[in-house]
């Protein structure tokens, strides 16, 4: 197609809604176009789950175990049609297996009213931020850098997140106090702060058990709510440390669940867990996963019900404990997140690091870990890279709200093999010298 | 739950975004309220497929039929394993299958890039009007009644539509010219038009083939788009009359589609065909499609990769005839609305619903038709119905954005039997005998 192309009823990117030419979503288009014109580099930019332990069968077997399962619960064959076939409630149709689940996995317990299933966990920020924030004046806060789907959420519907950089060891209570007391001073309410506890996207840093404690106690102090997303946390090795959820006296987390990670992305089955009563003028109450269905009921309608009964038959075939069902896969991600760090060890010693000026975390599990590097690491390193060096990586300043993280990059162990990863830290070394020489030489 | 128990954390109604206490979603709800309470009445209210054609095993057999395909045109076992397990490409895996079907099905011809698969018809509404409302000047017309998926994501994203109410014959284009022009001349920009023009819900008006030439000639001269729904278009007798999109020759017209009538609702697979060109600041050009698959990537990240495949399934076992694959259920709902409108006839005769001030209109397919009745047909009178004669209906209020359908209710066809058509027509005649002759003694 081209310009003269063009008749009545097409449009100029300036006539439609301004996010949409947004910046984060051009830059992250460039990751795309250069994954796809460097084929033969090794990346470690995708977030991608290993599927070498997934088998295309599983969703028949898992698919039959929950028909198994109405079936068993005494439903017709009728009934079982409608659950499969039929629009279903918005709120979903398989919460009292995600509420068992979560009691038995993750010592969360709650209602099963208090859930809303959701197209994966987009959709359930998506619900949440368009249920909190009620306008210019309502504040969300972020730890920063910040996932790019909460980021992205917040754009869709006009809201401009507060960014709460992270300190070098992860995040700083008192700065979040700071931000939180800056806003109320500046006339606007903070309603709820966004964070990613464990192995977080994109840095890979977990949260302390203590900081979950001091977060807790500020949430009630403050009077916000803690949306606490944590789609990597049962790929860590155990224990695992307690999710927010877990801790809270005083319904003030509003916990975002996955099942990408764990069953599989193609489900697109995720949930919220929002167990926070909702009074309406007659004084009646409800939970707010209740609201955020109606939210639903005009985005999506309902979660595919062929989806939910694949994911409802993964949480069967292992009584709801998922932790034990992706034992092997976590198993993998940490194998492989050691040889990361054992491989970036032999190409930078310590001395060589400190020379360089090159440090890295080292996340216990999870899919990322982050690199501080001497020069600056946007889009042209990245060509760069990708062209001269062949690997590539993700800029971390994709993931600042507010600018930052020009000199640090996010790396994904998640999808390399141990040769991948042992070839490709060799060749991000090797990018790493010359980038920092170039950087010497000017 | 008590309002005592309300701690920290909790929140009140109007402490929400203002639409979710919507007097929309709680009118809508009472309807809800009233089947669950009277769960023996007769329901002319819901819009649900008939499923008695379906079977469980189907689902089964569509995903093989997927995997088989893949296999066929030489995808590997990981490719497969890839396409069914793994994060898709955000605008969706199956367009080249529904273009195709669109061309020999519908006489639609465009390439695959133009389409974006959605989460049911309603995520593809909520990104069309998230892409083309840009801000407050920009002004959404719609037909009015309209479909409350339109009006609730307008809502969503605090988009306030201009209704342009149709005749008792239908949509009058100068009517719609007349509100673009209004619109104009109040400094807004009048940016698309929703209509559904086939059994339209609610009130199972179809455009005429010489209407549908007029809006598009009208959408070129006053450079607007047109936003076309169309779920149950291949649920009517033979010939259908050709889409909107069949006959654009500008791009003038979005189509939004939908798999939930005609393979399962449970899928939700729906689409876009988004064909206009956007051209960007530095004068490249891409789909409208492509655009709204930026805004998908903010709001669910992927339609269901499961979901897809049993569309996929569906689509290759009928080599994309979806109106063949259809017949039987279209033939289905014919019946019942000739059965519908054959007992009204029998308890209404000329005469009696005369002097009733009673009339209904004769659609030729679909779903719905309305009735105008001599009393206040709102949610009061639902109670009586219900109580004290046993039938239940929608009343037609709830689908005028900006008021009206007072006196009118609509009726649903599609998931009775032949026996309960006729009881629930006898029902709902003595019920609207025994309202008129009380509005008749105030």
């Amino acid at each position: 197609m081209s310009a003269q192309d063009i008749r009545y009823g097409d449009l100029s990117i300036g006539e439609l809604h301004g996010s949409l030419s947004d910046p984060l979503l051009d830059t992250m288009n460039f990751l795309n176009e250069v994954t796809f014109r460097y084929p033969d580099a090794i990346s470690f930019a995708p977030g991608r789950p290993y599927d070498g332990f997934f088998d295309v069968e599983q969703v028949f077997a898992y698919l039959h175990e929950y028909v198994d399962h109405l079936a068993a619960g005494g439903n017709s064959a009728g009934q079982i049609r409608d659950a499969i076939f039929q629009y279903g409630p918005t709120a979903g149709r398989i919460q009292d297996l995600i509420a068992d689940s979560l009691r038995v996995d993750e010592d969360i317990d709650v209602p099963p009213e208090s859930i809303v299933v959701t197209v994966g966990c987009q959709e359930a920020m998506f619900l949440v931020l368009r249920a909190l924030i009620a306008g210019p004046d309502d504040a969300l806060l972020v730890s920063s850098p910040c996932y790019v789907g909460m980021t992205g959420a917040a754009r869709m519907l006009d809201i401009e997140p507060t960014a709460v950089e992270e300190r070098e060891d992860g995040l700083s209570i008192a700065d979040l106090e700071a931000a939180i007391e800056a806003e109320r001073a500046r006339g606007r309410r903070p309603r709820a702060f966004y964070v990613v506890p464990d192995h977080s996207n994109p840095t890979g840093t977990t949260m302390p058990e203590p900081t979950r404690h001091e977060l807790l106690d500020l949430a009630r102090r403050q009077d916000i709510l803690i949306l606490e997303d944590s789609p990597y946390r049962l790929l860590g090795p155990r224990p695992h440390l307690p999710t927010l959820k877990s801790l809270d006296r005083d319904r003030r987390v509003v916990h975002l669940g996955s099942f990408s990670k764990t069953a599989f992305p193609g489900a697109r089955v995720g949930f919220a867990v929002a167990d926070q009563l909702v009074t309406d003028a007659a004084g009646g109450a409800g939970p707010l996963a209740a609201e955020l269905a109606k939210i639903k009921s005009m985005v999506t309608v309902n979660t595919s019900a062929v989806s939910q009964a694949v994911v409802a038959g993964m949480l069967l075939s292992c009584q709801g404990r998922v932790s034990e069902l992706n034992a092997k896969t976590a198993e993998y991600y940490a194998t492989a997140m050691r040889s990361t760090l054992r491989e970036l060890e032999r190409c930078f010693p310590a001395d060589r690091r400190e020379a360089l000026g090159v440090r890295w975390n080292a996340p216990s599990g999870g899919f990322f870990l982050s690199m501080r590097v001497p020069f600056l690491a946007g889009n042209a390193a990245l060509a760069r890279s990708a062209e001269e060096f062949g690997v590539i990586w993700t800029p971390m300043s994709y993931f600042y709200p507010d600018g930052g993280g020009e000199r640090a990059l996010r790396l994904s162990v998640s999808y390399l093999s141990e040769d991948e990863i042992t070839e490709g830290i060799l060749r991000l070394a090797r990018f790493i010298e010359a980038e920092s020489a170039a950087e010497t030489e000017l």
